[in-house]
């Protein structure tokens, strides 16, 4: 075990990000929350706010100097600061580069300024594109050189990259990549269930639903992404390893279709409205209709997930129950 | 057979962009060379600026502006401007991020501006990192996700990624992606010929060798390289494949190691220096040492290299003795 005393969490107001920042907290560790506020939530923190261990500090990743002062005596960074709208990638091309690949050059760089060595990183399935996936099986992390479909993953892939050449260039002692499924569970603020449950409230008779609705998506419940990151951190498996970079993907053993998860909501609210298809096998440009991840790595260390999809996507949708103020406040928290 | 009328040249005064150039003129086409002149060489233009098919622009990629008003009116890109100093990244770590990949962003973002669908870029065999290679078979295409092992294949790879990204969704026509062994021949003005024969020239008694000497590379003849992306770009192999994404290592179906290469110079030169190895099995930190490309899918549309690496050698060594003006001109012009 390698104990983390003091994390330095970028994106802490997200999603992902303050539900680690508060698993963090009850384990005793003292966090420093980064965030920019462009899409994070400030009641996401308020539970954060009152611990004394925790400091937030408001600040941009584009802003080398600031961070690199901000992660002076941590000694992990969980880098989950991103842009995560996969979707409108062309409408502002330059977003991913910036956001998600210069933010992680600038992580890096703070980390050699501030002495920091352990980093663990959000990456996405969407960088194994889609363009050598083996139809209808998982895919393991040791897939094909990908050709990658969107800015996104392309942004993604490139922040995993500089990781690995610091890493393997000894400018880092640990590095974690986790390639995240699609995740879901309180202040989940962005995706297909936040999307669904937004139009039933306005509409409960009609739903629009992008693609013909046979896409194949995994999800993972936040809760079991924070386990296996922090699971896979402390046993520290980047230490002794041939590599001091080690890729995980992070997902169930299972996926859905849109279908089958539109039944599932509607379900649960007991409502059956008219289906509208955009039509396509897929929901945008750059899409991939197919994201099952081979999670045999991270299982074979001893993590396992606690709830299905099924479980996960119920979960969501009644948190966003009890929390609708998330639809009015900004947009596409993450 | 896809013409190209007017082609735009990225690192037009460099190794391999102002060969391109040369040959470009020769068959007739229209070209336009960019460069910032920051590693290129301008007397490697004294043929071309003689032609009134071609235009030189001074200007630096990271100037999206400039670019994209430089780009109006050609049909093809080959994207050739780079950071090539593999060896001290470590010593300026934003400089491959921002001369390989936001660059490489940029150039793309100006072919959308200036309507240009159709790119052919210089990538790199070090894309493949070595974490993930099987030990003395050559890389294939879709070898394994590799765990990037240098800023520069990091950046490379994240080049690629973004061309992929803007090919796959619909803003380019085709994208032809070349991943490069070490090029050599003429107006080679960086590797190891090149400081083999500096301190031969200095002192012939004597040579410095980094690592053991023992790490394999391949190598290609520039003009060889030339003809490969040609070939490609003219048959228009993106046009009608699944992907408009094509990518082709570039390479001979042979490999050297240092030793042998040392044992060509020096026989050619009739000198027989006491080698200085520094010790290990690799050249600096993030060197692969062991490059070989498995080059069956470009040979397979028909192309092949005329020159075997040994020739390769001798006629770079022949072109470096004619040219010792280049050891006193600017360093490092690729």
């Amino acid at each position: 075990m390698t104990a983390i005393k003091h994390a330095f969490v970028t994106g802490a107001a997200g999603f992902v990000g303050s539900n680690l920042v508060d698993r963090l907290l009850a384990d005793g560790v003292t966090v420093t929350g980064w965030d920019n506020f462009s899409t994070g939530q400030d009641r996401f923190l308020d539970g954060a706010r009152a611990n004394p261990r925790f400091r937030l500090l408001r600040g941009d990743t584009l802003d080398l100097p600031a961070l690199a002062a901000a992660m002076r005596g941590a000694d992990f960074v969980f880098h989950l600061a991103a842009n995560a709208d996969i979707k409108d990638g062309w409408s502002h091309p330059r977003r991913d580069l910036e956001q998600n690949t210069i933010a992680t050059s600038n992580v890096l760089e703070a980390m050699r300024t501030a002495g920091v060595g352990r980093i663990a990183f959000s990456s996405t399935g969407s960088v194994y594109g889609e363009a050598l996936v083996t139809p209808d099986a998982p895919t393991p992390e040791d897939a094909a050189f990908p050709v990658q479909t969107s800015l996104y993953g392309a942004s993604k892939a490139a922040g995993e990259g500089l990781i690995a050449a610091y890493a393997e260039g000894a400018q880092l002692t640990e590095a974690y990549i986790f390639r995240f499924v699609s995740i879901l569970g309180e202040r989940y603020t962005h995706g297909h269930v936040f999307d669904f449950y937004r139009q039933l409230l306005e509409h409960p008779d009609r739903l629009a639903v992008l693609g013909d609705g046979t896409q194949r998506k995994s999800y993972l419940y936040v809760q079991d992404c924070i386990d296996a990151m922090l699971h896979v951190a402390r046993r520290g498996t980047a230490r002794d390893a041939r590599h001091r970079t080690q890729v995980y993907n992070l997902g169930t053993p299972e996926y859905v279709e849109v279908n089958q998860s539109i039944g599932f909501i509607c379900a649960a609210l007991g409502l059956s409205p008219r289906l509208e298809y955009s039509g396509g096998n897929r929901g945008w440009v750059g899409d991939n209709p197919f994201i099952f991840l081979d999670t045999r790595k991270i299982r074979a260390t001893g993590w396992q997930p606690r709830l299905t999809i099924e479980q996960g996507i119920i979960r969501t949708l009644r948190w966003l129950e009890a929390n609708r103020w998330v639809y009015t406040a900004r947009r596409e928290a993450r």
